[in-house]
């Protein structure tokens, strides 16, 4: 560990105010080196964190939480605002089982004025926060603080056009890095980029004004019309900005060096004065002040324990999202009408090699779910198929557009869910252990769930060629286990034996088969033979083979990573009941995921926690004998 | 019927391109009469329809359909359309079951080229159109006609980020008649207006710039600045455009009179020759043809059938709706921290009266319900108690929001959810049959649903003042039945009896009551004594209450109006399963919509047609005896 002597003496946000310039640029210096020491023990979010650094020391000597409120987009940017709020001795907890999280919570510190973790809400919730002070009576600040990448999500859109309309007293800082993980892509970003290029317009332009008053006048209608074409020529400065937020009612400032504190709290006491919302568009640098990062942030956005002398070094560790990788190549090289789509997440979600290989079929829409969804859609009626790779997280923000324009107009789209399931220490907010539910209940939708490479890479060639519909495939974060490697491949999607015994029957969704064959294994030991059933096939319920499956069997149990009363055991159970096959059944046992919401934590911890590992499905099955 | 010699000609759409000018007018004439009187007849969206009907016959002049797409946002507009590409002769089944839909539909017909309902998609859906054209080699062009309303919602802000950054070949028109369904809210809408209002300034324009050209030069530093103004001077002209769009990467062309034909087709002409995107503000009237809707365009937007010579009358009929309207009056009246937030709706969701006696507690964000939910969950943290009135099938858009922002936070928000349930001609794209399924995995959410005016009324007072978390209640389209209205009210919000007997529970959520209540006293008839449960409480599940409620009955319905198998039967027959009390249930049937897109229809025809009426409840207990 560095010393960090000026951190040390930090135990209040209010006490940052009290430095001078020369030690908060010290101050600066040691939240990077604790930034960095940590999270290359603890993995995290490295590139964006080190990137506000400066903005977050500037922020807290000009407003003062929890009076004032400060909303952090995304929120995997926030680790020195944690570090000087409250949280450095916790620090070393982040992200595991119990310690801090990674990104702003309410019910962790007073000074986390919302939580976050899902991209572009910043505005809209300061906006709640302001308009709530508002009528309270309380002259405390709100400011949001939004990446380009995220402002290039359509929810943030929706908050500045109200924010600007009723004039409200907002002030968003537009924290510009030219990235979202990947580089930005989108309109958005050409209008900023021109706008960073005519900062020497700008300098330029006081002394083009100056110029400007030395001009003779040469009689009267000339005077008139210089001074005309002065009033216009200011307008022209005026306009000369990314006026997109001027239209939406904003003042717009910058753009300005994000690392420069004095700068930026001269700009900050300006917002504060200014009645009205007010932008300030300021440049950071991804990763600044550990070179690796600056050099490649998208190989920093997220990165796991790495040696901070050597830098990440490319894991070596094969995982779905790699095997999704090959297998979207392969399947998009065999058949012509596929193409790829991704919302900024090219190289998280595996697509890169797809583009490298077929760059006419592929493309990256921006941080921007909803759009990409109904873009496929679009293409999808035309003729193609397209496969939109999304974390299951980040689908629940197209959950109106799967159901609205894919399903029910039943459009062959290919979905393809990483991350789903258990996610481990990014925590609540990227949890995938929703869209089990959410696709249930939509029409014309077909849920796959391979257990591992071998049946994803069946699964994603069936969907494309024989499915139908919206056809959703499931991966979970992370590589297969041993025991899942084994399990083989087979022709179809149905549920299917993949383990022999008459007693009692698993039936487990994907990954958890490797529970589900554990527990038999502990089972038999016992005397109790279980037969484990790999589901494959979440919807539609085909309840003839299942029937079948189940004939003789007297005790079932069902296993997913998803929430346990409103997924595919509670399904499957009203459907058998429906075609009269339970009443045989004396014992039908769901485990998933408890009604609540899910915390950081290794996958393991985490299933233990919720009784959803080995031993708590022996456990309950031997307490029926 | 008034005779319509020219629309009888058109049995295609090209045909449209050989008519006159003068013909066009005519037939123009010929449109409106026509929606006015089957409007008059079947109800429908009448405003908006009748706004378009001149852009619609511009836009087939020039456009070729299917060969070229038209994308309509939202739909409602699109019976001009519908008019003029082959279903002249089935327009008078309109919204009716079996009949044509109300909104666009690819499978109605092969001019529909993408389902519309719901705001805001048109930009999305019309680049993926054009994104599969340009794969295939097909050389048709591709538009979008959204409204300025649509264009306040974020997914629409979206897709033109991604149309600009790619410089796609695509024509957005912007059909601006300055109304949501309410009036426009937004930063946009002000940006919209000052365009409008400064049509006489670029007219002024050419004026100006001849001046400029006469200014002698003196000297030639002073004529060299000449030069710099007059570029300058013409890049602000340049920019007196709602740069908004050009900043996206648009060509912007407008704004024009969107009822002169000759004119938009000169502008349509411009735009297919343009090779990028081109974006065409027209500007429209709203009801155009019918005086009562250019008067009250607001009412005149989706109305019930009327009297054309005395237009709309105010409905006589007591709803939900209303009910709603002066209950959240009521409760904010009483508690202080209660605010109301819409999305464009004030009218249909009936907060106007809100907002009529608490303006300052009143907040409409356009058609932005993912801004919404975000903005509400901002004003619960600052200690608020939002009520935010979506529609059901609109707050699909804010899924995510409500989860990731509310939910996972434990945020005291309350959700009134109008229109849940079956809702009737709007069909298939505004059936509020998701809700439940949604809400179900949700952590902290409290899922009400009232059966009757009286519960719908203290049980928002009871979610306002005594719930927690997320307190969603949903009641459907139109009103009480008189076997409702004798339902008593009684405090609490659990499960209670409201029919007494001992051979089977009939469970039923909210007004399927009614089906439930008949259903019994059709089986007292036969010697079947029928106990029936108000469900009230969708979630949680008191599962000791169920098991008090349940004791001694061997067979048990339930009912609901949402998706059968991912409903509240599934719901609670899992954790009665869990909690050992479904050992002496001998059937459970659920009864709910089945797993298919729920068509057009009136609420009595789709209860029979999904076998969820009491007849239907009947015929299945008896078959159990």
């Amino acid at each position: 560990m560095i010393p960090t002597p000026i951190l040390d003496k930090i135990q209040t946000p209010d006490q940052v105010m009290q430095l001078s310039a020369k030690e908060k640029e010290a101050l600066a210096e040691e939240l990077r080196q604790t930034i960095i020491d940590r999270v290359s023990q603890n993995g995290g979010h490295l590139a964006s964190s080190l990137g506000v650094v400066d903005l977050t020391i500037a922020l807290l000597s000009e407003f003062n939480p929890p009076h004032d409120q400060i909303v952090w987009d995304v929120g995997h940017q926030a680790y020195a605002y944690k570090l000087l709020t409250g949280r450095k001795d916790q620090f070393h907890t982040l992200r595991q089982y119990g310690g801090i999280t990674g990104f702003p919570k309410i019910s962790e510190s007073k000074y986390d004025a919302f939580g976050v973790g899902h991209s572009s809400t910043s505005v809209s919730a300061a906006l709640g926060l302001l308009r709530a002070k508002k009528l309270k009576g309380d002259d405390g600040h709100v400011v949001a603080v939004i990446g380009d990448g995220a402002m290039t999500g359509g929810m943030a859109f929706e908050g500045l056009n109200d924010t600007g309309h009723f004039s409200e007293n907002l002030t968003v800082i537009l924290n510009d890095n030219q990235m979202s993980i990947d580089k930005n892509v989108g309109g958005l970003s050409t209008a900023l980029a021109n706008l960073r290029s005519s900062t020497g317009y700008i300098k330029a332009k006081g002394r083009v004004e100056k110029f400007l008053l030395k001009i003779p006048l040469i009689g009267k209608p000339i005077a008139r019309m210089l001074r005309a074409i002065k009033t216009w020529f200011r307008l022209l400065i005026r306009r000369n900005t990314p006026v997109i937020f001027e239209d939406l009612g904003f003042r717009y400032f910058g753009p300005f060096d994000g690392h420069d504190i004095p700068l930026l709290q001269k700009k900050l006491q300006i917002a504060k004065q200014i009645d009205g919302p007010v932008l300030i568009h300021v440049i950071t640098q991804k990763g600044k002040g550990y070179p690796f990062a600056v050099e490649d942030p998208s190989s920093y956005h997220g990165v796991s324990p790495f040696d901070i002398e050597k830098g990440v070094q490319p894991s070596e560790k094969y995982t779905f999202t790699h095997c999704f990788s090959d297998s979207v190549v392969r399947v998009g090289e065999k058949y012509e009408n596929v193409v790829a789509i991704c919302a900024a997440m090219m190289t998280s979600t595996g697509l890169v090699n797809f583009r490298k290989h077929m760059k006419l079929r592929f493309f990256d829409v921006g941080i921007a779910e909803e759009h990409a969804v109904t873009m496929a859609a679009g293409m999808a009626v035309n003729g193609f198929v397209p496969v939109v790779a999304l974390y299951s997280t980040f689908a629940q923000r197209a959950y109106d557009q799967l159901l609205h324009d894919v399903c029910l107009q039943d459009l062959h789209v290919v979905l393809a869910l990483d991350r789903a399931g258990i996610v481990g220490a990014d925590g609540m907010t990227h949890q995938g252990i929703y869209d089990i539910s959410m696709m249930l209940s939509m029409p014309n939708v077909t849920l796959l769930s391979p257990c591992n490479y071998a049946e994803l890479d069946r699964m994603l060639e069936w969907a494309v060629a024989e499915g139908k519909g919206l056809v959703a495939v499931r991966y979970p974060r992370g590589g297969q286990s041993e025991i899942l490697e084994k399990i083989p491949s087979e022709e179809g999607i149905g549920p299917r034996v993949i383990r022999e015994g008459s007693d009692v029957a698993i039936l487990a969704l994907g990954v958890m088969c490797e529970q589900a064959l554990v527990a038999a294994d502990e089972l038999e030991e016992k005397g109790i033979h279980a037969k484990v059933i790999d589901v494959r096939c979440v919807k539609p319920c085909d309840v003839e083979s299942w029937k079948i499956l189940l004939s003789g069997i007297k005790k079932v149990v069902t296993i997913e990573d998803g929430i346990a009363h409103a997924g595919f055991g509670a399904f499957l159970m009203s459907q058998l009941e429906e075609a009269d096959a339970m009443k045989d059944i004396e014992h039908f046992e769901i485990f998933g995921v408890s009604d609540h919401p899910l915390i950081a934590g290794g996958r393991n911890v985490l299933l233990e926690k919720e009784h959803m590992d080995a031993k708590s499905i022996v456990e309950k099955i031997e307490s029926w004998t």
